[in-house]
């Protein structure tokens, strides 16, 4: 069990200790519903459970005590939109996202979909699978404290919105649709803010509030057979390319022309224009998580021996948080087997992301991006723009943050205020106009191999410091009570 | 049958017309035996049917009447080495491959290493199969020579030497070593020179002496994690590309320092330092073709609306044979599915290849391009050259191609003197130092897709001046009766 100071949360959460035996009471339960979950990906990207995810969600949503709960078409992955009203004066909005990264099962040590306990070295009992920390485990712990007031027959001391979403791997090509709904508008309008579920502790236990996050646009370029008559329309002999034009090679200087020759650096007209850069007191919270932060586990982690330009970790991580990406996702062009195999490729793909940061927009830099090609007369290179959102950013001095502090300090659970996520989540859709709400990551707990495989989530800690699946519960618990008090100020 | 003109030839090939009888008796023989060879592909980039292949090589050999044959290793897919002594005065070499071309059977139309017998539309009959063109078709027709004399009991007008490799789909990395083998150059020094059976013949029956090939040099470039510790062990998730060098990114400059901006003029240091250009006499030959070839039909098989810089149809064929290229046959990195995936890969590589016109040569062109890479800081680039060789070129003059002009003149088949073919063969090894041979391409007979799906080759054709498989087969009879001669000059 967690060495929380659960006193100190106690005192501002009523009957705390009965709702952590209802807690410890469901646990193998909330385990199950994990697994459960994980049994159903939804892969936007593979158009993969698309129906089934949504109705699940639908499900979840009533199970945990939301009184209504519908699923809203948005032309893609629909999106789920739930209330509960416990007459409270406070309105707290819950981001979810329901789908999960592609993945591939020969890359696992146990099936991506089995969700299989085990034991991991020097961490605790872990469950692994996709989905397991992006982002059901932790959403799966802030449901299982709403189950805990249900099964309490406890009044929640606020009232919940929870919009959930089946694109945010491909960035959320719909969300804004699914948002500007009117009753889903109208009911998060009535919101002091809006957080998703995160485990955001590191191997020591330090947690984190996340002030905002980067935006992303996915894009892809293609060229080929289909763009220009210059092109075959399949693979011919490579012979051919004496009197053939390439898309690879035509890729190859389309590309070329968006990153400076250091291989970072964005090159697209006008993309630094509206870059606002990190103020002082962001780089001083750099400077705190720096400052508890292990480079040399994180390079290990990573796997790298060196940052960028063998930056010092100060440095690097402000570019980490800083810096606005025109990364590579992948490449894929003619023959791509073992070897080598004579063919001029009849097309050539990049599969690209910007990461943004305040002030840039999706649609300014998808406009900068068009132009930039086009004045080059790169018009043979498709631009295809698969889904995107631009950069969210809360105060921490907001009511909405300062509640979220306010609970790692009576918990005593030592935190960092990350200024950025250098990761995406659409919170802009609620940060932004027309509804300029907070909005945040929040919770404890720990997990690891988003995106990649072997993606594991903690459920048993065997570190006191750090927060199992019901630990990372209780946490929402307490968050409640909080957001509770928001309404009294 | 093939209206050819077979008394011109009967009075040069004795008792021609019994051959012919033989030939066309053993015609299901034939094509059983094509449809056999297809069923057994040896691919080198997949080390499929290595041992198995050459095995099969060799007895194709000894069955088709060739008095010794045997494997020869070489460190990678074993040759084969046979030969044939008639007694004769003269010697012709022959070079086979037994290699075939990666396939992917759902793109076929037919099961690849069926064989399957098919009427084509406007051609006759026709048998579709991995190798049918490239090369086992033209192959099986020589051997179906030898086999009618043979069968008829009677003895060769010239000795022969075959060499066989089974790796020209990878770019022949060990046949050198094959043709260094003492026993295999000192065979082949004696021979007037070494030809590839080919179908050369166009949809209106034009057929072609082919006086050379470009050399051709596979390589393969490769960035990531396994080439510098800049860069990760594993794909991560792709925020990090704000701190972490990218191997995407670097891969497309070096690239970008390979071809000029137009997308085909190679910028290698020095690499067109020793290109020769195109002859007034190669140029007038091209012009040959030219007016022979249906541009239109052409351009439509090729599936492209233009050529490079729009060019006419003598400009293009000129640059056709006359330009070296540096080609992308395939890029690999990171996220290859559907849409998109922020991933940060670990990898790229970028598969290339090089194609040589004289008096380039390999490791010139091998040397220059590290040395090139290396002057720009690329030393985290690694290139691995998976095979390759020099360009072939022979002298239309040489007794050993007017052999080749008689045959046509004789059977009235109009053809065209090719200086060039764009596609590579190894022919440098017995046409460089220290064997200096003649070599060629020669046949008739048609068909097409090499390195394609549905790769197809005529059996019975339907129009009188196309060759199927038999008459194709005649053709070598004549040959080989022509090639005689040259023992009398």
């Amino acid at each position: 069990m967690l060495a929380l100071a659960a006193s100190g949360a106690a005192a501002q959460t009523p009957g705390r200790a009965q709702l952590e035996r209802v807690v410890a009471g469901q646990h193998e339960a909330t385990v199950k519903a994990l697994q459960d979950w994980i049994a159903l990906p939804t892969i936007a990207a593979e158009k993969r459970n698309v129906a089934e995810g949504a109705d699940y969600m639908r499900r979840l949503a009533l199970d945990a005590g939301f009184q209504q709960a519908r699923v809203v078409q948005s032309g893609g992955v629909p999106g789920v939109f739930a209330t509960l009203d416990a007459g409270a004066p406070v309105t707290l909005g819950i981001y979810f996202m329901y789908d999960v990264k592609q993945y591939e099962p020969s890359e696992w040590a146990s099936p991506p979909l089995a969700g299989q306990l085990y034991d991991r070295a020097g961490e605790g009992q872990a469950i692994r699978g996709r989905g397991a920390v992006n982002q059901k485990g932790p959403e799966t712990a802030f449901l299982a404290a709403l189950k805990a007031f249900k099964a309490s027959g406890r009044k929640l001391p606020v009232n919940l919105v929870l919009v959930a979403e089946g694109e945010e791997e491909i960035a959320s090509p719909n969300f804004p649709t699914i948002v500007a709904d009117p009753e889903v508008a109208a009911a998060l309008k009535k919101t002091v803010g809006v957080f998703i579920p995160a485990a955001s502790q590191g191997q020591d236990g330090q947690a984190g509030i996340t002030l905002g996050a980067k935006g992303a646009v996915e894009f892809q370029l293609i060229v080929g057979g289909e763009t220009s008559d210059k092109y075959p329309k399949a693979d011919v002999h490579s012979s051919n390319y004496a009197r053939i034009e390439s898309p690879a090679w035509r890729l190859v200087k389309a590309l070329d022309t968006l990153v400076a020759d250091d291989g970072h650096t964005p090159t697209i007209d006008g993309f630094m224009d509206n870059v606002a850069p990190l103020t002082p007191r962001q780089k001083e919270l750099i400077a705190q998580r720096v400052a508890v932060t292990d480079e040399a586990k994180e390079k290990k982690a990573l796997g790298i021996g060196r940052w960028i330009n063998d930056e010092d970790f100060q440095t690097s991580s402000e570019r980490f948080l800083g810096q606005p990406t025109v990364n590579i996702q992948g490449l894929v062009s003619g023959y791509t087997g073992v070897g080598g195999k004579t063919v001029l490729p009849s097309r050539a793909e990049a599969k690209l992301e910007f990461r943004l940061v305040p002030n840039m927009t999706r649609d300014e830099v998808v406009t900068k991006l068009k132009a930039h090609l086009a004045k080059r007369g790169f018009d043979d290179v498709k631009v295809v723009v698969s889904g995107g959102y631009g950069p969210n950013q809360t105060d921490e001095n907001s009511p909405f943050i300062q509640a979220q502090k306010r609970v790692f300090e009576r918990l005593k659970i030592p935190y960092t205020l990350t200024p950025r996520n250098a990761g995406s989540w659409p919170g802009v859709v609620f940060n932004g106009a027309p509804l300029n709400l907070p909005t945040g990551q929040f919770g404890i707990g720990r997990g690891g191999g988003a995106h990649a495989p072997d993606e594991w989530f903690l459920i048993k800690s065997g570190n006191p410091k750090v927060a199992g699946i019901d630990e990372a519960t209780m946490l929402y618990v307490d968050y409640l009570y909080e957001v509770a008090k928001l309404g009294r100020r």
